[in-house]
């Protein structure tokens, strides 16, 4: 690991560190160095608060001037309530600038770097950059996309099966494996399934963690079936918001919105993912987890709207040609056209192995 | 890693290295250590020659007077061609034995550290010793078992799949685990499939590798339907046998005979794996690799005969409720009674990932 990377990884430690507390802004770290000693580390802790440049340039003090910073995020240029980051690493007399990743927004990317350059200072771009670009996946996405930024999950066997011929799915995975799914849900805004598994399985959809968050429900409901009595609509324990298509029974509506349950009208009969996907952009929704079921998620893939694929692996055997996997559907005619993952890591995790790739179909 | 470990590993590659040469005979390695210089290595090289530790003893000369030994197998005490091991290492003076993993035939298994412990040599067993017998494990198994050591391998996308829901399979996975799979094939005596896989496929299942082995090749064909036409009959490359039930043509079975193909008869109407593995044991075939299709691979899980599991796991999606898994049949009823792998180990190959593990349902 070259130097550069050491401080880097370590602006990206802090920036990771506060996952969850910087909505609506990006996660951000910053490392300054002098004379190869460290003298300031700083990150975004909170909208409204200073950015992570500020607080290593206050951390550091005088030794900021001559020293290098390296910073995750392209430095800012705007006038928001700190005043432009770029003019005040001018201002302390920054030598040397490293950055992980530009700013993922078109309108003001480069900006921060063109005023740096015109002081004078030293720019490095892309130590670390796909970490950094990772870490920050959804607000990319979000700022510059007109839906949220999509994540499907699944936990398998190794034989592909996610439940037995006999719908018996209790459970796949390791207890390791389902806290962290528990972890993901509630790094979601949102969490989505199809109809057929609240009929089958009546799940909560919560994060089941210490201060987890639980994820808003969404249900994909084309003719309103939801059952009064699932745990959806009875238990109160994060909003359920219903897709239905534009023939449903006025009295259930009335019912559901009676328990709290908000409902979404498609124009066309069945509910499209395009539509929901407007909708939930108009309702601020920035990241959205798929939990199934195939048909549901086989609709996703199939329309380019899968960003990133999270599998739980179970290494043991199941069988069965009746016995369901995670992505039904017709699925791709030639195997040449399978969707391809890209940026694939592979963690064990318990008795499993956690796959995570980007499909390169989007 | 420790002094003990460090020195067993140099023997565990030597034997390696012999993979392939040293049939019926196991692979074994020995490291002899005097005064903390390796004094003497050695490998058994092939049936009839020296054992490992000889070859080890031979090059230390005098040094081996007080050494340590290494070897990755107890050393033998019956009297083969070279005379028993355990015995000769007494003569040399040998200090202290250590040893990776008994002998796996329970007839003369701890014999040779008796030898060694009357002598008053300190013995030492067990360093390495799960990657010692994984090396020998086609050999552990033979010597103790009335069947032949079944692979089962696949290749699959994350979802599952073997093919599309139209049958087309080229290519699941990238060309480096394709040539891993012909290494494979050449590891073992025989490569065994349905003859769903015969009539859809026409394959070769030859080792397309330099130097590779082509394995004999066997099929399950309960009503003698291989086309006359196809390869296995045709291209010579390898013999090929085929398993038939107790009702066939007798102007096929001639014909195919003309062609060199043997044929098994089975006392029942529709062939059983029980009576194939008798067979295989008669002809004196230690290892075969199963190659599919989804319904011989699940007969074959299901009655218990799969020692090894190897899946090279392709990072991309196919979808599909129709599209096939390489586990077919009827699967378990329950998600408790699934077959758990064990020893699991994953290993990046290309841009796909190797999975290896070993059912306990055995």
């Amino acid at each position: 690991m070259s130097n550069d990377q050491f401080y880097m990884e370590l602006a990206l430690q802090n920036a990771k560190a506060m996952k969850g507390q910087t909505d609506p802004n990006p996660l951000v770290g910053a490392v300054i160095v002098n004379n190869q000693r460290i003298v300031g580390i700083g990150a975004h802790m909170k909208a409204g608060e200073p950015h992570a440049e500020i607080h290593a340039l206050n951390m550091a003090g005088d030794q900021a001037k001559g020293a290098t910073i390296y910073v995750t995020l392209e430095p800012c240029s705007h006038h928001g309530r700190t005043g432009p980051c770029a003019e005040a690493l001018v201002q302390a007399g920054i030598k040397k600038c490293v950055i992980a990743s530009l700013d993922p927004n078109p309108i003001v990317s480069g900006n921060g770097v063109r005023i740096l350059e015109k002081a004078g200072i030293e720019v490095i771009i892309g130590i670390c950059e796909q970490e950094a670009i990772e870490m920050n996946e959804v607000f990319n996405h979000y700022i510059t996309a007109d839906r949220p930024f999509i994540t499907l999950k699944s936990g398998i066997s190794l034989d592909g099966k996610i439940a037995t011929h006999t719908a018996s799915s209790k459970w796949i995975t390791s207890e390791e494996a389902r806290l962290d799914v528990h972890q993901l849900r509630s790094n979601h805004q949102a969490i989505l399934v199809g109809i057929g598994t609240v009929l089958h399985d009546d799940p909560a959809l919560t994060s089941r963690i210490q201060n987890g968050r639980n994820p808003i429900r969404l249900v994909l409901d084309s003719t309103l079936r939801i059952p009064m009595e699932s745990q959806l609509v009875n238990d109160g324990l994060a909003p359920t918001w219903v897709f239905t298509g534009s023939y449903y029974d006025q009295e259930k509506k009335a019912q559901l919105e009676e328990k709290g349950i908000r409902l979404f009208h498609t124009a066309t009969e069945k509910v499209t993912i395009a539509e929901v996907m407007t909708m939930l952009k108009e309702e601020q929704i920035s990241s959205v987890l798929i939990e199934g079921g195939g048909n549901v998620s086989a609709s996703f893939l199939e329309d380019g709207y899968i960003d990133k694929v999270v599998i739980y692996l179970a290494p043991k055997l199941v069988g069965g040609k009746e016995a369901p996997t995670f992505l039904e559907g017709t699925g791709v005619a030639l195997m040449s056209e399978a969707v391809e993952l890209e940026h694939v890591t592979v963690t064990p995790i318990g008795k499993d192995f956690k796959f995570v790739g980007y499909p390169t179909n989007k």
